[in-house]
């Protein structure tokens, strides 16, 4: 994959100011290209304005809920690219709010799709899927013809997203790629609360040196760093054997919820927590081990994960011990 | 399976004025069941008056879209069954208003489960799903285990509205089946046009001796008539096996289109049909040949279509041929 693809090019990228979304822009203004950065900043959603200050002035910045085509329509009837991440991402708060959570992950997606159709049929479309929509696995690792089982309403939201995105390939020929990340984690992660993973709550604890909690501890997962996955959009986007394609985006390595937080205890020179059964609200709409196979995306463009977990543990702790006070704001 | 089962029992039926729910309707109203049937006669979908006509001051009749949560609350607080039928069933008109296509289909349906998990948990519920969630088949016959690949934005909605009947089982226990039906015919069906499936249009022209256009012709097909539908769902919700399951429901043999224009020109006693190429809007989102395997449902609940091909075309022409104004009105 060359960065020279995206030189020159105009480049939209919703969920623009939140954990993957930001770094991926840092990655596109690199390589030249003009980009502007779609993001509600939801409060109870991962866009942070702070997670793009060391090039704010190099983007711009429009402050738009994904549903506004009206507002949608002039930035994307230009654009060569849409990298599409804007989503909603609690599960438990798509199971209080299952409406909210379609109207978001669904029906503005494919509004979004009929946008693009009308105005800008050949825009080259990457969209954020989540591993969330296989449900439990039924083998390990998990490749992309696993059955889709989602265990709550934000997997099931996601998943017709994903569809209508294959469909208006399909359907219309456009070129549209789906990437089905594994959890993500990293700088610029939502650390407030576990509205984005469990992951930020616990970097947050082991910084202001409390412990967290670990449900279980066994669950087998691997885990993509950021940067790893802004990466993988960007090969998605360059290569030409992804168009209609749903592909798995593994992490680097594959751990137990145990290993994790001893890694992060580690990379953070000391720390603790509490184990805890696993709690029964949760269990229903949990999915025991998961990793992924991406071998197929990684045949398609060469991408692989470049980052070892320490190290990406590592680089999170630190960028968050210089900037916590940016991403507390609004706490209760 | 026993009829007995619906002895005494309130049943609604969503879509009940349609092809497969009047019949349905009908089944439960000879069981002894008390029957409350809801539906929106929306003028471009299949619900007819007329085909309860046989029954009608022994069932409650209510004229509701399936979105209006807040009329069909007290419908469905004390019910022991829900049969949800209702659906737009359009292939072209969901492409041509796929928002529209994906608020019945997909967030209506998301809306009706959340008002059961509120106000009746322990309803008895069971999905119209469709064969048409896996778009053209990677191979025959088609199994509950084949990936699903919807070919438009019909199927998408019908896809995420079946899923999240299934998450309703999983994350809340509530009794929950699925149906996937494939090509469904019979009395009462939607002849004006082809909204439903080419089949009315074409049992019309037979009757009123004019030529029906064959696209292709070799397509192999199966086809479900409609009392074999109607006892599909019956056995579904009398089973203990069948809850949280999606299971396909084929027809009673596999027949190319060409033989079925044929048969139904032998049980009309004449005819004939224009062959055409498949016209190029079509294509893309055609399927090729497609056939059920439904073991899996048949092995859980002891359901076997009875009406051949032949004799359900039979019973059908002749259901049109006396009544065919009823099934005219609203033509332009």
């Amino acid at each position: 994959m060359q960065d020279s693809a995206f030189f020159g090019a105009r480049a939209v990228v919703t969920g623009g100011l939140g954990l993957i979304g930001s770094a991926l822009a840092r990655r596109l203004v690199a390589a030249g290209a003009a980009v502007t950065l779609i993001d509600n900043l939801a409060p109870d959603q991962g866009g942070n304005l702070f997670n793009i200050m060391d090039f704010r002035e190099r983007v711009r910045v429009e402050r738009h809920c994904i549903s506004d085509t009206d507002a949608l329509e002039p930035l994307l009837r230009d654009a060569d690219f849409l990298f599409n991440l804007a989503a909603r991402t609690s599960h438990l708060g798509s199971m209080r709010e299952p409406l909210g959570d379609l109207d978001v992950n669904c029906r503005a997606q494919l509004a979004l799709l009929e946008l693009c159709r009308r105005v800008n049929p050949r825009i080259n479309i990457v969209f954020a899927s989540t591993r969330q929509i296989y449900g439990r696995p039924r083998y390990l690792p998990v490749d992309e013809a696993h059955p889709l089982r989602p265990p709550d309403v934000n997997g099931v939201s996601k998943m017709a997203g994903e569809a209508f995105h294959l469909l208006y390939h399909d359907a219309y020929g456009m070129r549209v790629s789906a990437l089905r990340l594994t959890n993500t984690y990293g700088p610029g992660m939502r650390i407030k609360d576990a509205h984005q993973t469990f992951i930020g709550i616990w970097l947050r604890h082991a910084i202001e040196d409390r412990p967290f909690e670990l449900w279980g501890g066994e669950q087998l997962r691997d885990f993509l760093y950021v940067d790893d996955a802004a990466d993988a959009f960007l090969h998605a986007a360059a290569s030409r054997e992804t168009a209609g394609q749903a592909f798995n985006v593994g992490g680097d390595s594959v751990v137990s919820l145990r290993q994790l937080a001893d890694l992060l205890i580690a990379a953070n020179g000391g720390g603790r927590y509490d184990q805890k059964e696993f709690p029964a609200e949760r269990k229903r709409i949990d999915i025991g081990d998961y990793y992924s196979d991406d071998l197929r995306f990684r045949a398609a463009t060469g991408w692989a994960p470049k980052t070892p977990l320490a190290e990406g543990l590592m680089r999170s702790l630190d960028f968050f011990r210089a900037h916590l006070p940016h991403y507390l704001q609004g706490m209760p």
